[in-house]
């Protein structure tokens, strides 16, 4: 006998669960959901995911996700195209964009280098950030890489690539977190922060 | 400008966020999971949700989900139909035939008296119940319901329909779960287990 009486939910619990963070309890608990629902729910869901994959384009120049051939932010003349920051995925893009405090663009490695997950260079977005580094008039490369070992690497083996270009390379801030007591900081961002002080003046403008 | 860069994964997005537990953020990490894999990955999962959706049937004897109109287990000939287990949703039918210990048919109610959520007798699969037990020669129907409030008052609500008809009306046992210790259960649990204790003999025969 089928373990979920049918066939049908049984598919749909072994493809939910393939996603990341849903076993098979989360997976049954949602089919079961979607049966309870009406059929245009579950069709709306179904086509969303469809359309999505089969669709869906990268921009030709951050490999930002987009409806057209260039991202809105590429397209847009309002941002400074000679500034580029250098992100691992769309999310880290969405969190920048929402400090509105940016108004360069951008460019999506799709990942960063790891080794345990088998991940190397030349699986990621890095040729072409040097093309445009080399082809275009840019001032300024932001690297804004999670601050882990992996996000490191890639900072370093990004810089070692572009360190003889034109451009000037920075990297985020690394500090104490705006809220955070100093006693319980980590030595590391603590160190960090005092080698890195700014000028108190300049955080009075912002 | 479209906070996720894109009408189509803004559109998954949103119908992801639809589903119990899961979130935008959530959401958001699925649907770029979706980018990350190749087409035939997110239309296997598009395509499975849809089928079942449409596709699926209700048994017309138990409610059970089914791929035809009976289920397999109401279509059983090795299945006492003379009894009737009385369960919340399929997930528990699976939790009991996985325990190898019943070998009658169930009935499913498709959820429970719940005033809280807005779910009344009507909204379940009360009336056919009744239905089969006044017509069909039900020796037993077995409560295997929730030990909540409102497992108790669906409990109840079924007992006074069902009462005046022949077949036995019973409960699953309530007491303190195998492994557990006595001194940390609760005082109406071990008050009932007291009052309903068995044979001690019958505890090793099965």
């Amino acid at each position: 006998m089928n373990a979920y009486s049918s066939k049908l939910v049984e598919s749909v619990v072994n493809e939910f669960s393939r996603l990341p963070g849903i076993g098979k309890k989360t997976a049954l608990r949602l089919a079961l959901h979607l049966l309870k629902k009406d059929t245009p729910f579950a069709e709306a869901l179904g086509n969303a995911i469809i359309k999505m994959r089969t669709e869906v384009q990268f921009c030709r120049e951050c490999h930002n996700i987009s409806d057209s051939e260039v991202c809105e932010i590429c397209a847009s003349e309002k941002r400074l195209k000679n500034t580029i920051c250098v992100v691992e995925d769309i999310r880290d893009v969405m969190a920048i964009e929402n400090t509105g405090q940016y108004n360069g663009v951008y460019h999506i490695l799709g990942g960063i280098i790891s080794p345990m997950d088998g991940i190397g260079p030349n699986d990621l977005n890095i040729d072409s950030l040097i093309q445009r580094v080399t082809s275009g008039n840019i001032a300024e490369v932001i690297m804004a890489l999670s601050t882990t070992i992996e996000g490191d690497t890639t900072n370093f083996y990004i810089y070692k690539k572009l360190k003889n270009l034109n451009a000037r390379i920075t990297t985020i801030a690394r500090g104490i977190a705006i809220g955070d007591e100093l006693e319980y900081a980590d030595e590391v961002t603590l160190g960090r922060s005092i080698l890195n002080r700014t000028l108190y003046e300049s955080t009075l403008t912002r």
